[in-house]
């Protein structure tokens, strides 16, 4: 047993202080993103239970739904060997996907004999 | 349609030169490891069908189950909205994680009150 504090420093951040996270629908099993969390955000997170990021392009913490309403409710939280990777099993309000997606992953690249076609299998809703 | 060298160059790089690969069981869903692709580690993942990746630690490509047998074989990439992550849905031979479970992500963070409980919820195969 660990203070979340302890947990939370337990674990390994990259060169630039994030850890990604894979973000998992608890029901389905999507993988519905990946983003990248900093010692604070995901902070936030165990206090909040809402999925809180590091944005690296806005620089700032980041409240996945903050104005879509998207929000992320975390059910669980499971981490690698390494502790170097999280993964965020969630409860998604609307769509992951800020281009209107459940999820970010919706092209799939099909490989043929030296060719790449990339095909959309995500659905808007 | 591109080709695969197009394809590959199409993608969105880290600082290290490295795009991270969320490994996905095709039949069961479980996410089973996050690796990182090098563009020649994709290249040859593409060509092969195997999974080969690029070894931060050792910096060198890194064939899945060189040594342990435990091959990834891929069947299906999809990217995200960014393209600056890839899924590799596989069918793993034997276990991805080298120390002997089946997904790396085997232990969960149970968290209440201020504090995190350590639990495994994997088991070795």
């Amino acid at each position: 047993m660990a203070t979340t504090k302890e947990f939370i420093q337990s674990l390994k951040y990259n060169s630039d202080g994030l850890i990604p996270a894979v973000v998992q629908d608890v029901h389905d099993k999507r993988v519905l993103m990946v983003a990248y969390m900093s010692p604070e955000s995901l902070e936030r997170t165990l206090a909040t239970g809402q999925a809180t990021y590091y944005s690296r392009s806005r620089q700032k913490l980041w409240l996945k739904g903050e104005t879509s309403g998207h929000l992320q409710h975390v059910q669980r939280i499971t981490f690698d060997c390494d502790r170097d990777t999280l993964i965020l099993h969630v409860e998604q309000v609307g769509v992951a996907c800020h281009e209107g997606y459940r999820s970010c992953f919706y092209r799939e690249a099909e490989v043929s004999e030296g060719s790449v076609n990339e095909i959309v299998i995500g659905s808007k809703e």
